[in-house]
C-alpha cells in the first residue's frame, strides 16, 4: 500500500518519515521543489526536529519520495493532507491552500481510497468542505471513498517521539471511514483511538489548544496580580501546584500557528451562530494573552526610567524574538510584537536572538545588538530584566 | 505544649483532631456550646468526614477539650484560628467573626506564643489586620509573639487524609514567625513547607481556587460550544485530556465557601488599586460559572416543551440541591439557585435530595417530590435530563 502525504512542512514531514519508517512507500507532495530535491537527497530541512535527520537520511529518495507533482501520487490508496491553514486579521480561515490540496487529491481519487485531513480545522470542515471538494473533483460519493480527520498532535522539536508515544484520535465523515482510517493508522501510530465522528476529532484538537491558551492567560493574569501585591509569582506557583492544580507559566503571550489560532475557530463559529455568550472565556484569554506585550512594555519603560539616561537614548535589547524558545518561527510571535510596540513608543530598541544572524535581523528592519552592549536586556523567555554590562560597569 | 484551635467547623475540627492524635493537648474553642458538649462526649458532628469519627471518639473530652470559653485556652502556647469568613453580596469580606477571634486570642497572648491563621483571606490580612488586632489586645508587639498564615487545604469529606498527605505551606508575618510556625506544624503535619511570607501563603491558597474556578468555567464554556456543535463534550474531553491537558468537568456552576469566594478577594483587591485590567479572566470565569444556571434553566424549559403538557403544569424535579454531591451544605449552591430561577419563571418546580428530608425541604419554602413522580428530572450532579416514570409509562 502506497501512502501520500500532502504537505511536507513542520507537521507533514515528520509524519511522512514515520510512515516510511514503518515499512510503507510514501509519496510526499509539497509545492517547494527545492525542499523536495533536498529530501530526496536525504537532507532534513527541519534540523531542530529531534530524530528526523536519521529518518530522512534512511528513507529520503527511497521509501519517501518528495515531489511537487500530484501525479506522482496517483498510485496511492491513502492520502494524508497536512497543509497550513492561515487566518486573516479577523481570524477567519483562508481555505485556499487546503481546497487546492483536496481538489488535487480529488482528481486522483479511486474507489476505496482513504483521505485523512490532519490539519486542525473548525468543526464540520471535514464532513462539509472537504467532502464537497473531493466529491466534486472525483465524481465519486462518500461511501465510494473514505474520508476522516485525525488532528496532528505534534510539538515542533518533538514531533517524531510524539507520533510514537502520544495518543492520537481518528474520526470518520461516516462510520466506515472512521473504521478504515483506524485500521490504516494503527499500522504506523501505536496509540490511536477511534472517536464517533470527524467533527468530534476536530473539536478534540481545538479544545486542547483552548485549555492551553486559557491556562497561559490565567498564569499571565496571576503574574500581574502577584506583581501588584508584591508577591513572587514563581514561588507561589511552586507551592500552589500539586496533583489537582496545574498553574502554567506566564509569558509575553502565546504565538505560533496553533494555540493562538484554534480558540478563534470556536469563537468565530459561535458568533456566526449568534451565540455571543458561548465563548467569553476563550475571547478574554485570547485578548489577555495578546495584550501581555503592553504589560511588558510598561515594565520595560519603568525599568529604563531607573537608568541615568534620557529615555529615548537607553539601548534596549529584546532577547529572543521567535514565538517559542528554540524554534525559528516568527508567526504571531508576541516577542516580535513587543519589539514593534517599543519601537512605536519611540524607544531605542534592538534585538538579539541566537537563532538569527545580524543580517537576517536587518532584513526584518530591526537593529541587532549583542546583549552586553545594551543598557537593558529583556529576556523574553525568562521574563527577566537585566541591566546590560555597560550599565553595570558604571 | 498545649495548642488551641479556634473554630471547630468543617475545617477546624479535623485539624484539631489530627493535632490531638499527634500527641498534643488541644483546646478547641467554638461558640456552639451544644457542639462542644457532643465533641467532649466523643460524638462527631461531621459524619461525612472520613476518619473523623474514630479521632473524635479517641480524643474528644480527653486530649481534645471543646469549649465555648476562650479562658479555657489561656495556658496554650499556640493558637490556630480557623473561623469562617463570610462575604456580602458585593463580595466584600465581613471580618467581624475573625476580628472577634483574634481579639479574644490577643487577650490571652503571652510572650513567645504563636498565632496561626488558617482561614483563607485576601493577601495582607495576616500581616496587617491580624497583627493589629493581636497587638492592640495583647499590648505586645510582633517579635514578642509570633504570627503566621498556613491556609487550610482540606476538602470536606477528605480533610483528615488531606492533612496527612497534602503539601501544606506556612508563611510568617516576619522571618522568625515563619520559622517558628514551621517548627511547630512539622510536629503534626508531615508535608509542610515554609514560604517567604504570610502574604505569599495567602496568595498560594487563593490562586489554587482561581485555577479551579477558571478551569471549571472553561469546561462549562466548552460544554456549551460542544452542545451547539452537536459534539458529545464528554467523549471529546476523554480524548483531549492527557499529561498536558486537564480539562475539568462541567457543572451547574461553582458553589460552597471556597472556590466561588477566593477569586473575588483578588478581583476586589485589584479594583481597589484601580488595576481594572488585572483580573478580567477571574471575573469572566466567576460570571460565567454563576450564570450557568441560566443555561441549564433554558435546557430544562426546552426539554419540558417536548412533553405533551402545558409548560407550567410539567412537574420538574431538580435532583441534588447541595453545592457539592454528598456534602450537606447549601452555601452559594448553584443547584438551589437553579431551583429558584425556575420558580421565578413560573414553572412547577420540586426538589429531591437524599441528604434532606421532606420536612427540611419544606422549611426552605421548596416542594419535595420523589423523582419517579415527576415528569422531568434534572440531575444536577450528572447534568442529565430524564423524563420521569409517569412520562415514560405513557
Amino acid at each position: 500500500m502506497k501512502i501520500a502525504v500532502i504537505g511536507l512542512g513542520k507537521a507533514g514531514l515528520p509524519i511522512a518519515s514515520v510512515i516510511a519508517d514503518s515499512g510503507f512507500e510514501v509519496v510526499g507532495v509539497d509545492i517547494d521543489e527545492r525542499k523536495c530535491e533536498g529530501i530526496n537527497k536525504g537532507e532534513n530541512p527541519i534540523p531542530e526536529e529531534m530524530g528526523l535527520d536519521v529518518l530522512i537520511k534512511r528513507h529520503g529518495g527511497k521509501d519517501l519520495i518528495a515531489t511537487a507533482n500530484y501525479e506522482d501520487a496517483k498510485e496511492c490508496e491513502v492520502f494524508i493532507i497536512i497543509v497550513p491553514l492561515f487566518t486573516d486579521e479577523n481570524h477567519i480561515p483562508d481555505y485556499r491552500i487546503m481546497e487546492s490540496a483536496f481538489r488535487n487529491v480529488g482528481r486522483l481519487l479511486k474507489k476505496g481510497d482513504l483521505v485523512v485531513l490532519e490539519t486542525s480545522v473548525s468543526p464540520g470542515t471535514t464532513e462539509e468542505r472537504a467532502r464537497k471538494w473531493l466529491e466534486e473533483e472525483s465524481g465519486l460519493k462518500l461511501g465510494e471513498f473514505y474520508l476522516a480527520h485525525s488532528p496532528e498532535r505534534i510539538m515542533t522539536g518533538f514531533s517524531v517521539s510524539r507520533l510514537k508515544e502520544f495518543p492520537k484520535v481518528v474520526g470518520g465523515a461516516d462510520r466506515e471511514s472512521g473504521e478504515k482510517a483506524l485500521e490504516i493508522y494503527k499500522k504506523f501510530v501505536p496509540n490511536v483511538h477511534l472517536v464517533s465522528s470527524a467533527r468530534v476529532a476536530e473539536f478534540i484538537k481545538l479544545i486542547e489548544g483552548c485549555y492551553r491558551d486559557v491556562n497561559i492567560g490565567l498564569a499571565n493574569e496571576l503574574l500581574k496580580i502577584a506583581d501588584e501585591l508584591g508577591v513572587d509569582f514563581y514561588e507561589a506557583r511552586e507551592y500552589a501546584n500539586h496533583e489537582y492544580c496545574q498553574i502554567h507559566l506566564p509569558s509575553t503571550g502565546v504565538g505560533g500557528h496553533c494555540i493562538p489560532v484554534y480558540p478563534w475557530f470556536l469563537i468565530k463559529e459561535m458568533e456566526k451562530r449568534e451565540k455571543f455568550d458561548h465563548a467569553r472565556l476563550l475571547r478574554t484569554s485570547r485578548e489577555l494573552n495578546d495584550e501581555m506585550v503592553g504589560y511588558w512594555a510598561e515594565k520595560i519603560v519603568l525599568e529604563c526610567m531607573g537608568l541615568n539616561k534620557p529615555l529615548n537614548e537607553v539601548k534596549i535589547c529584546v532577547k529572543g524574538i521567535t514565538f517559542r524558545e528554540g524554534v525559528k518561527e516568527l508567526y504571531h510571535s508576541r516577542n516580535l510584537a513587543l519589539v514593534k510596540l517599543l519601537m512605536r513608543k519611540g524607544l531605542n530598541v534592538y534585538v538579539y536572538d541566537e537563532l538569527f544572524t545580524e543580517d537576517e535581523v536587518g532584513e526584518m528592519g530591526l537593529m541587532w545588538i549583542e546583549p552586553e552592549d545594551a543598557d537593558l536586556v529583556f529576556d523574553c523567555f525568562g521574563l527577566k530584566m537585566e541591566r546590560g554590562q555597560c550599565q553595570l560597569g558604571r
